[in-house]
């Protein structure tokens, strides 16, 4: 997603009590920032932050981490958490360092509307890549769960091939995710572009345990 | 497929030396009938046998079984072969009793445009239902191998949701089957509707062992 700059970010962001700027400091006890042992669910490209807000609210057993690597539409998020959520964290990072921040600590992995990358040479920066699917075997606490939206259809073909090559069993799996479902929680993107009438493409998978 | 009904083909079947009229005759014992021990590969619904000829014609190291229930149908497809395919033949069955035609005999399985049984009362009745999905285990040998073609994307979800929750990995996958690969050797439905520009979904995949 691209934002304009949002000038007082910085000061945005050193005032959050829900961000986490250096996310590799908690490698290993993550269980410390949340205070408690609930399982953590990890959305990666938060965005502005609706999506897993949401999901904070309505899970309180349940803690929520949102990661985001832009510092504009990072601040713009922050700016949208109201006082008193305190199962949700927000993380300054990028994903191709997730597997420095977390040590099978995650239990459900959501990739929104990741970015699709569409040429070819850039297809192993695609979230689904084999490169990433590798990384999340470490950040998983027992039974890796991935769930995946998505508007492009290149991007939903090449991640169902790699998820199932990684050994990713299919639970759920729709090419109209609006229709097959009631959807009760959205990401903006997807408010915008499924009002369109556009179809959204929806898998949820897990593996065998990695640990 | 609908055909009109041919209304010499009880005459057509008796005369072809392609056809076999009664499987079951030759379960596990399937190397008898083309007296060698290539491996077998079986298109479920052959129709007018396009398909499963071209591929017999083109690969004389593998075996081809095309399976219709239909007589007209497979009296139309036993018409158009010619002298001299002889690692092909033409088996009058249904798939409902695929298991107790072959004994870990097959290779690779084609289906191709099957039906797609779009009520949802009549969803075990596709072929890549769990009731078939659990027959095919007992007649593939070594390595279960599907091959599938569609255009019926409802069909085409529901498929990919069932190979993936009964063991397969997918090897290939495409929303526009004809777009992303060269594809010589089509069905006579495929060459129908791909002419009309309509997108062909297509899966390969395979699972561990059976055997």
């Amino acid at each position: 997603m691209r934002l304009r700059n949002v000038k007082n970010k910085q000061e945005i962001m050193d005032a959050s009590p829900y961000l986490i700027q250096n996310p590799k400091d908690y490698y290993g006890k993550w269980d410390t920032v949340f205070m408690n042992s609930n399982p953590i669910y990890l959305e990666i490209g938060m965005g502005k932050g609706k999506f897993i807000l949401e999901n904070a609210k309505q899970n309180s057993n349940v803690n929520y981490l949102g990661m985001e690597k832009q510092d504009s539409v990072l601040a713009k998020g922050l700016l949208k958490i109201e006082d008193g959520v305190p199962n949700l964290k927000v993380i300054r990072g990028d994903a191709f360092e997730i597997d420095e921040m977390f040590s099978h600590e995650i239990s459900h992995l959501y990739l929104n509307f990741s970015d699709p990358w569409p040429k070819k040479r850039h297809h192993l920066r695609r979230l689904s890549s084999k490169i990433f699917l590798e990384k999340y075997n470490s950040i998983f606490f027992k039974t890796p769960v991935i769930e995946m939206r998505t508007d492009n259809l290149d991007l939903f073909q090449y991640s169902l091939l790699q998820l199932s090559q990684h050994g990713y069993r299919f639970d759920d799996l729709s090419f109209d995710f609006h229709k097959d479902h009631e959807v009760e929680i959205t990401t903006e993107y997807e408010d915008r572009f499924s009002s369109k009438g556009n179809p959204i493409y929806y898998v949820l998978c897990h593996k065998e345990n990695v640990n």
